[in-house]
């Protein structure tokens, strides 16, 4: 017997932009979009095209490579032909190779939000459709309010439905806009739409997350026959976010009762980047993973000390509901020294970095990265800085040059011209083989100066790092007020490609920055000796 | 007809107590036994005393008022009697009404982890309860791993039900240790235990949030007939978290499938205070609260959406599911990019400015934020800007002063201790009624630097913003690497504990910096000017 396909349907671009304090910029949906169609999403819905710059920028051209890309809108507005309704023009015009029309369902809004009749609304469905699937598109109506107008006028919630299903969309996606739906009611009402003849592989579910169920709401409509799942990143959304896909996708894909009978676009390979695509896609929103998610949260597969940890070393499978590296994740037992200490020899290894367990160097190593994360070091996402201060303390990285001293300014004036004008300057002062050098330079901000000014001239080994870039700057404020230490994050990349993280710390951007930028120089001019050493060792 | 009782059972200080990261004083513990009592919780479990020094100091004496105060412990040890186990003689000691034994009911655990025979397990369980029971105490037992370990043996994990049952047990707790377990499985696996036997009203349950189902898993077991519910504040708990009593309760007591069935310990009056119970606890915590979670976040009844905040503004109610004030949280509609006309209609009035659908300013500040908000401006988190921008365009916002120049330094070098030290400074040029003030301030960082020098001299004004505090400081790069746009937002507070944000975005985070304080100093002079000229009208 073959498996059911389900359908996964992203809104994270769409609905998630709805999430009070998030706001992608164009980039930010490029990378998304991109991040979403690796991983295997059937769908990625990106936005209403017309609607505002940035949606419109983005739906300039195609964004997926395998995913449907999906542009939202408003069905045509009534009193108008589709010819003559600009919107209806624009979504059908943009790049995109579906449209998800979103249609009120709900009688009392048709009349109050919309000002026109039951049967208007209908016709206003019907014709959004037919010209979609007549442009050549895929067709999608989001049923507003389905559930709340399923109980105030079942036959006209229904009616909508059928309208699009029979217009030819190719999905009905019943939507608890409000958020306020239980389990049961899910089940109830998706029955009796697929009894009045929407087909439950026409049917997606939009849930959202206002009494915390939105997982389960949208499992309920997949037990009661819907065949697409809509859904978002870490579950973001509109007041409580919408149902996270990233909990979703291994429930159905590990837990017996979906996998036996559902297969979806993403492999197991992919569900084992599953932690990281939350964590990349948290990177990208500047926040803090959560460590209490569901799979992917550092505390996921955590046992502190206690009746459990013991039992837990015993045998960890009658103690974990699923196996972590399932997806990409690991358990984390916070029992003992011992424990820590295999977790960092583990980590070292994977570097190339052979050290005992009884090595005193390595007590040493550990107590210095806890001290320093004690204070804002944040190790996990620089690797960079993590494998220079372990080389450091274990072997000898050697010392290629010293900053002696350095000066960032920046200064806004008047300009001959009258207009208000920021410069950043940035100076340098390192000594190389006994020998002073000083550069000078300007840059867009007082980090880029700094960095252009350190890489100016490093003298000897300046054909180095003529190909180093600085390709990502994060910075984040760790406690706020007076009292603030400042995180900062710099990834570097050369000309073979090679990328790596670095990080600084300190109650000052400036100096945090500086440490960034020399670690990550420094961590360049040490993996090339590195090679070179292995190369030599070869011949 | 009755309503049936369910009973609200709290481990916020016991589960609670296992998330990685969370660690209550004795201060703590005593703090939240009073919070959770005063709201109504029918068993606060405390914690283990005779584990550890915290918990037993706080079973030495009473610390609930209406509550049943709950010790959690191990039922007694195989192999000796009860009036020779120590750890049970501590719990039936110590303060406390009831005593809740954890006890294995996987017949693989008590082999694994216990190493006796099932019989000897079964008869540990009937021995802690009826010595419990003869002590004067109520006597409860967690069935641990109770849902796997009837999957692989249900006639054993049926036995240890009912054996703790018919020992004399109040409450047999069914928990979903690992987390795993899906809402149908609860559902079937909880009929068959009344079925043997164990009636409803007797029984608890306990989930974990492993796959984002808690909530939903404790509603399918009330509604296969348990009435009793475990869960914390906040859905802390091991891994991923305990059942969310903080989202329980109010759908249990708002959302008519429960409503007409049950009631609880809380009264409507105690629900209104749930969102301030909810912050409260955080604070314990030392953490923000979650915006997104459901009923109490700053973002569980709050709109951005500009089609959705139209109708809303029309009607709420059909835009809620339940009314934010029943738990104690309010409405909020959104300034932002995604909003339309009416959203910023009703922004502006609720900020004391009235301006007609049709003004062409209007348009003009829709028009203006709109571009400022593809450039990276966030209004949505900087209610001052938007309030400064608004009124600037609609209205006259009195030119204060002008900054004609800012210069702001950081030099790192060696000092005469051969220590390498970093100062930064800042000067401001400004005038001020025809006259030039120049200030120089050094800070912490550059930004600090700039912020004191900037409020060190304004002169005639310099009173109004003595009590001016920066208590939060943001900054967000919103494209990486060379094109970076930095985003700034700063928090500011007066001696009057009025608190708002601003906000500033450059390619220079100085720059940004500098707008966002701007902003914040002329906001307050704007808003004292505000409130004397309605003082004077008044008059």
């Amino acid at each position: 017997m073959g498996r059911e396909r389900l359908y996964l349907f992203d809104t994270t671009l769409r609905d998630g932009n709805q999430t009070p304090g998030i706001d992608f910029s164009l980039e930010d949906k490029i990378t998304v979009a991109r991040m979403l169609d690796d991983f295997g999403i059937d769908y990625v819905e990106g936005g209403y095209p017309g609607a505002n710059p940035t949606d419109t920028a983005f739906f300039a051209e195609p964004r997926t490579r395998r995913a449907c890309f999906t542009a939202f809108g408003m069905t045509k507005r009534v009193g108008v032909s589709v010819s003559n309704d600009p919107g209806l023009a624009g979504l059908l015009q943009a790049s995109g190779d579906a449209v998800c029309f979103v249609a009120k369902s709900w009688d009392y809004h048709v009349a109050v939000a919309l000002n026109c009749t039951n049967e208007e609304n209908l016709e206003a469905i019907r014709a959004s459709v037919a010209a979609t699937v007549a442009a050549g598109k895929e067709a999608m109506v989001d049923c507003e309010h389905f559930f709340d107008g399923y109980k105030a006028n079942p036959q006209y919630a229904i009616a909508c439905a059928k309208a699009a299903y029979e217009a030819g969309a190719r999905w009905v996606v019943l939507c608890d806009t409000n958020g306020g739906t239980q389990p049961d009611e899910i089940r109830s009402i998706l029955t009796s739409v697929i009894d009045a003849g929407v087909p439950g592989d026409a049917i997606g579910m939009h849930a959202h997350n206002d009494t915390g169920q939105a997982v389960a709401n949208t499992l309920a409509a997949v037990d009661a026959g819907a065949r697409q799942i809509q859904g978002t990143l870490n579950g973001i959304g509109e007041r409580c976010g919408n149902a996270d896909l990233v909990t979703l996708i291994p429930t159905l894909m590990l837990k017996p009762a979906y996998a036996t009978r559902f297969e979806t676009g993403i492999d197991a390979a992919s569900l084992e980047g599953l932690t990281q695509l939350s964590h990349a896609f948290d990177e990208i929103l500047n926040r803090s993973p959560s460590t209490q998610a569901p799979y992917v949260g550092a505390s996921a597969f955590a046992t502190k000390a206690g009746i459990h940890a013991s039992a837990l070393l015993k045998d960890p499978k009658t103690y974990e509901h699923v196996d972590p590296e399932t997806v990409g994740n690991f358990r984390r037992v916070m029992v003992s020294d011992q424990g820590g200490k295999s977790n960092f020899v583990d980590a070292l290894r994977r570097r190339g970095i052979t050290v005992g367990k009884d090595d005193p160097r390595l007590d040493r190593l550990i107590a210095r990265v806890k001290e320093r994360e004690a204070t804002g070091y944040a190790y996990e996402g620089a690797d960079a800085s993590f494998e220079l201060l372990a080389r450091r303390m274990l072997g000898a990285v050697p010392e290629f040059f010293e900053v002696d001293a350095f000066r960032v300014m920046v200064e806004r004036r008047h300009d001959a011209n009258g207009d208000l004008k920021s410069i950043s300057e940035a100076v340098v002062k390192l000594t190389l083989d006994g020998r002073r050098i000083m550069s000078v330079a300007e840059g867009q901000g007082p980090v880029n100066a700094l960095d252009r000014a350190l890489r100016k001239d490093l003298g000897k080994y300046q054909h180095e790092i003529d190909d180093l870039e600085l390709v990502e700057y994060k910075v984040r404020i760790l406690n706020g007020g007076t009292e603030a230490v400042t995180r900062v994050l710099i990834e570097s990349m050369d000309g073979e490609g090679n990328r790596w993280w670095t990080v600084g710390v300190s109650d000052n951007i400036i100096d945090a920055s500086f440490s960034a930028l020399m670690d990550s120089i420094v961590f360049k001019l040490m993996k090339n000796r590195e090679q070179a050493g292995s190369l030599a060792a070869a011949q």
